[in-house]
């Protein structure tokens, strides 16, 4: 099992096929709580905002930085697609990484302690839940039945024990919960301290909020879907990002038959943010989801979407139809969302895998 | 909300408003555990097998009992529908209960410790989360929002933040899980020792392994899909009593809209059942099951079933179809389940809502 080989080997796992993506405004700092988990991995750093800016970066970190003046640089016209003046630029490093796996979390996220007092290693936990499968087809009980001490309950079907891959780890945070503006308005002290020792696959057929705090993913499987949409400077709305990505790759996992994680690791959430400046972000987004979830939830892919990218464009086609009527701000999310696979495919087309490929073809229409 | 309530009122909560049901075939000693938690309330005792033995039942407790012969006697010739040398026979209780809600236990189960070395009072916990509402239609990533300390996080849509009314309550094991007959013979020392403080509502359109343990409901919500088929003594199967009714009572909640949660509360399950009989027991099951997962899960039922009764005769009329061509155990099953209805509507016409007695032209059909 995936615990017993991490626990028995001296180099980090993933060492060589993993990269971990960090969008932020300012120095690094973090980064030396975490420097004992983090270190042997490379880290894309994207800066958001004044790219004339100094970020500094704690010494011994294996790191690339992108700045605004890198994204247009390296996309040209295609860096329309990519968020300014919001952590959703995080998604220009899922773009450039060349890794298999993407961890990403925010730089106001420390390493938060097990009911024991350990420190956790969110990381390797993320690695554990991507390296064995997940179960949406049925609930087990007793939760993740590939875990040590833990199987399939009785009245489990034997048939569907070998599970699916995992394409994606959604971790979650102690302190700070990651609440919406009024309910942050509303709870102001309410602090998470509930460890919740599990992980759970999120059922076939059901959305869930996904966090961008601390995630991580098999960019392989899924990386093309796990773009951040348009926010912050000249966007309507904010705070909408992570959400958006996890609605379109949770759609499109189901259609794949690939399993989406949710529960351990936990990370420290160190601080909120200002309520007031969330409800100016949000406002729109919490009346617009009243009709997104519906969409999402009644959107079907067509047997022929076989790629994740020719699922994407399929989205983009039903976001355009559908959702243009809501708002024509969906109508530029639509465009956005073809541009971004145009892009991933640029830079992706090369290296990578002749299904990625053959969605290049794909992304032209 | 809920948790306040229960630590400052005397009265032990819904007292005179739930039964509490135990299958057994021997002397009750496992009450005496039990007592602090459950002495207020009423018993229902289903004695199974040979009706001349006595089972002692220890001072204090209100109760009632009920051996084969007054099944008998109280059903007639409906009493076919009641299993024989098999825990199945529990759901007669769920017949005679005058009670909004049931809670069935087995008798080697006993009170469980939480990780501060406390007792945990499952019944408490039960009500609790019967008491508040269910999310089946979105998945929140903090778990139970009702609960103190926790909330809807940002992203899950605000119409739907009030929920349904929860029907199912499951609660889980630590000592011994509840494994099918293989597992049992390849962990044969696996033990579960990880308390897992969640609840969660399991989502709409996802099926679970309903384990009749540690279990409660709405027996005014869902009571009349609460039947546990035919087990046991003259049938082919075993062991998929619960499992039966678990599927069945969740295809009927997603339809009526009402919600199952599954997680805390825990008890102790002292001692592993006899692998070698319980293989005997399951191995059809296990073979059949492969065909009743999908068949649930394509399950659906017409929009004028509009009560419990109609909902179940008409999955009745569904598994004769189907299922009847697998085996035709299932044809008897459908019969059974016929039967059940009329002796639900039978024994609960009078007492009962008009929602109920309408069921009762319907299951003559």
């Amino acid at each position: 099992m995936a615990e017993t080989a991490v626990s028995l080997t001296p180099t980090p796992l993933l060492k060589d096929e993993l990269d971990i993506v960090i969008p932020t405004i300012r120095n690094l700092d973090f980064l030396e709580m975490w420097r004992p988990f983090f270190q042997p991995y490379h880290l894309i750093i994207v800066q958001d905002g004044d790219p004339s800016k100094t970020i500094k970066v704690p010494e011994g970190f294996d790191y690339e930085l992108h700045n605004r003046n890198d994204i247009n640089r390296i996309l040209g016209p295609k860096a329309s697609c990519i968020s300014f003046k919001d952590s959703a630029c995080r998604c220009f490093g899922y773009l450039v990484s060349k890794k298999k796996y993407v961890y990403t979390i925010d730089d106001d996220c420390f390493v938060a302690k097990d009911p024991s007092g350990k420190d956790i290693n969110a990381l390797e936990q993320h690695i554990k839940n991507l390296l064995s499968p997940s179960t949406p087809f049925f609930f087990n009980t007793l939760y993740d039945p590939y875990r040590n001490g833990a199987d399939f309950v009785r009245g489990y079907p034997f048939s569907l024990r070998e599970g699916v891959p995992t394409a994606v780890s959604h971790g979650l945070w102690l302190n700070i919960p990651d609440y919406d503006a009024p309910t942050q308005l509303v709870k102001p002290l309410e602090r998470n301290t509930r460890y919740v020792d599990a992980v759970m696959t999120i059922p076939k057929g059901t959305l869930f909020p996904m966090c961008g705090m601390n995630l991580a993913f098999n960019r392989e499987l899924i990386g093309p879907a796990m773009y951040f949409g348009l926010m912050g400077d000249g966007q309507p709305i904010g705070r909408y990002d992570d959400m958006w990505a996890g609605w379109c790759t949770k759609v499109i996992c189901d259609h794949l038959g690939f399993g989406v994680k949710t529960g351990l690791p936990y990370i420290y959430h160190s601080k909120a943010s200002n309520p007031f400046v969330n409800l100016k972000k949000e406002y729109k987004g919490i009346y617009w989801q009243e009709e997104l979830i519906p969409f999402f939830q009644s959107a079907v892919l067509p047997k022929d979407c076989t790629t994740v990218q020719k699922c994407y464009i399929e989205l983009s086609k039903q976001v355009r139809a559908k959702l243009g009527k809501v708002d024509e701000y969906f109508i530029k999310l639509a465009d956005a969302m073809v541009t971004w696979i145009e892009a991933w495919d640029e830079l992706n087309s090369s290296g990578n895998s002749g299904e990625l490929a053959d969605g290049t073809g794909k992304s032209n229409s």
